[in-house]
């Protein structure tokens, strides 16, 4: 196992990127533009929501980024630019413009993406004086501020770093994200921005974008809505000097694993710092018939209501995660299922089981809440990051205009 | 169009009935037992839950229904007997023991159900001298107090009945039915009960309540959690005197239309009593691919828990609709769809449609707040009931166990 070491870089914590995050004033306080560029040309993969109704920018970036190729990438929250017609797709179209005139990069390897209310018109005189501003920004320690700069109801910026060695070379790989509400990624993801030095193979960098995207952001689940705008980009200049990756090799499996855990850090703080929440909850089923039929279930008892209040309310209530279960559509054993909360052991081949409800009390009180569940009838298993669904979740979504 | 007259009636209103709801201690404060008789033996239709993990007392009624007949409903509250093993099957049969012998009717034509809190033992010894009470109580004015013996988080008993006329005698439906949380029905309900005395066949009374269930009860969403539960029964007795329905004739046609329309508004008072509700929201899905498809579309919003907290907050938040369908994997044209809030269009050939923000603050006070969304790829439409979601469902469900 490599000694990875997970930290509190950003996307400009990898050689060569530079990056700024500024408030150009389509929110109404607060930073709403950043900006990532790479020195060079860099191999870049990306996935994009599945939404049947995406975002202007979203089709935009789709189509560049098929050339496996990009430079920079600029984001505006506070505005979704979905839902705005042929007007959306001209208005990406020149934020991209925008960043190659004061950039000098092609408008090919310049990426855009959206975040904020939908059905809105990009108020374009305010980015049309603000990305040249994010341009003059742009610096090696942007990345917290470029993090900053993409936040909508995110309570705190997120940004993270991981760094390895390749060949004797010092690596990393840095990344950025934002939350925390429509948040139910389906091969895709919220908004996020990786980029790495590493020197990889676009087809290598693709497969392990995919790999880590699935088992973190495909399985981090805050309120069950799939964002039109949801895209994640992975952009890796090659500038530490490894030898650069082209199979799957054992370099490939420590840039993977190192992906990975990135990935899993940003999808758990995504669910931490969900829209109202107060506690992390992990949900994991086991004993499914399959692989897809653990993900779906772990999804219903992460998506349900009723557990999510439960958790919110120190209450092991596993009546609601059987109905859940239940109403799922997967096979389970009504006579051998199993259910934990907190690690404790709550219902044992179907009924309840006795547990010592002061250490319950005490385990529900932590700010992280593992549901465990087996469905007894096969061997997959398959996690889900959530969060529990509070007073404040309300207030916040019926309160805030999206 | 019969002149169907629909009244706060209740399950014993349809002659021949008898009903009693009494407090047996299960529940703290409060009516928990209840029971329907009919004089004689009746044509029942039934369906039940399709949750892989049913309650013992789900198990046992879907074994006797299978016959078509039935005499007798034991109905507590306060603890749904799921979960509960082999001896939660040997409780419900007990229940069913202690009717039989109170009243001197077969136990084969005694069925039972539960709702409550999921996962603990039935407290026997309160039923066993409970039982025996409720028989003594049972009148032909009991309908309201049985309504009232099977409310759970309901802020209010629900019965209702419809008058009508078959071959000149006077006919009439009875209905009672419990919300207010876990609703999600699926080939099923909650827990309802509909009496009438009218005469028809056992075959074409489960056709008309599956079609009757089918554009109400399983047309309704409260939190999107199907119960272990769930359960529906129809009773017909024949006492009405009208010539026996025994064909899709005009006679079958206005029960069939009376049937509906009380299930219909079963499910609206359902909806609108759902845990913490202030809105009774109906949400429509036109020009869909195919029925199934609208249906899926319309429970998609119905379900968005954004969707349910912007109509709490007053706000015609329609970019979480779009973000509804457009995960839900319907087919949708993103440059023809359109939505409207409360009468007012909202979204039109997938853009911001202008509309009076006054007309709007006006309209969405209202407390039924109507969503309707064209899809624009076909000619499929479909219907469902929901509620808002707000601060007092989080209450309600962060502090009661069910």
């Amino acid at each position: 196992m490599i000694d990875y070491k997970l930290g509190d870089g950003s996307v400009t914590t990898p050689k060569g990127f530079r990056a700024s995050g500024i408030s150009c004033g389509i929110k109404e306080n607060g930073k709403d533009l950043a900006l990532i560029v790479s020195d060079i040309s860099t191999n870049v993969a990306a996935m994009y929501t599945t939404n049947a109704i995406p975002a202007a920018p979203v089709l935009i970036s789709r189509e560049k980024t098929k050339s496996g190729k990009a430079q920079a990438l600029v984001i505006n929250s506070g505005n979704a630019n979905a839902c705005t017609g042929e007007q959306g797709l001209n208005d990406a179209r020149e934020m991209v413009s925008l960043v190659s005139q004061n950039t000098g990069i092609s408008e090919n390897d310049v990426l855009v993406a959206s975040t904020g209310i939908i059905g809105r018109p990009l108020p374009m005189d305010k980015l049309r004086t603000g990305i040249p501003k994010a341009v003059q920004a742009l610096s090696t320690k942007g990345g917290v501020d470029a993090a900053e700069a993409i936040r909508t109801t995110d309570t705190r910026a997120k940004h993270f770093s991981i760094a390895f060695e390749l060949d004797g070379k010092k690596c990393s790989i840095g990344a950025m994200a934002k939350g925390s509400g429509m948040i139910n990624p389906k091969m895709a993801t919220t908004i996020n921005v990786l980029t790495t030095d590493v020197d990889i193979s676009q087809k290598l960098l693709q497969q392990a974008l995919r790999e880590s995207v699935d088992i973190s952001l495909n399985a981090l689940t805050v309120d069950g809505s799939m964002s039109t705008n949801d895209c994640i980009f992975l952009f890796a200049n090659g500038a530490a000097g490894n030898e650069k990756i082209t199979s799957d090799d054992d370099s490939f499996q420590i840039f993977l694993d190192a992906l990975k855990a990135i990935c899993l850090r940003v999808a758990e703080e995504l669910a931490r710092d969900g829209e109202g929440a107060t506690k992390l909850v992990l949900v994991t089923v086991e004993g499914a018939k399959s692989k897809k039929e653990a993900q779906h279930a772990a999804k219903e008892i992460a998506n349900a209501a009723l557990v999510k209040t439960a958790i919110y309310g120190h209450d092991p209530n596993w009546g609601r995660v059987v109905a859940a279960i239940g109403g799922s559509g997967v096979a389970v054993d009504p006579a051998a299922f199993s259910i934990r909360f907190a690690g404790i052991l709550v219902a044992e081949n179907g009924c309840a089981a006795d547990y010592d409800e002061a250490a319950m009390k005490k385990a529900l009180d932590k700010e992280e809440i593992a549901v465990q569940v087996s469905l007894g009838v096969g061997k997959y298993s398959a996690s889900v990051f959530t969060c529990d669904l509070t007073h404040e979740y309300v207030t916040i979504n019926a309160e805030y205009t999206t």
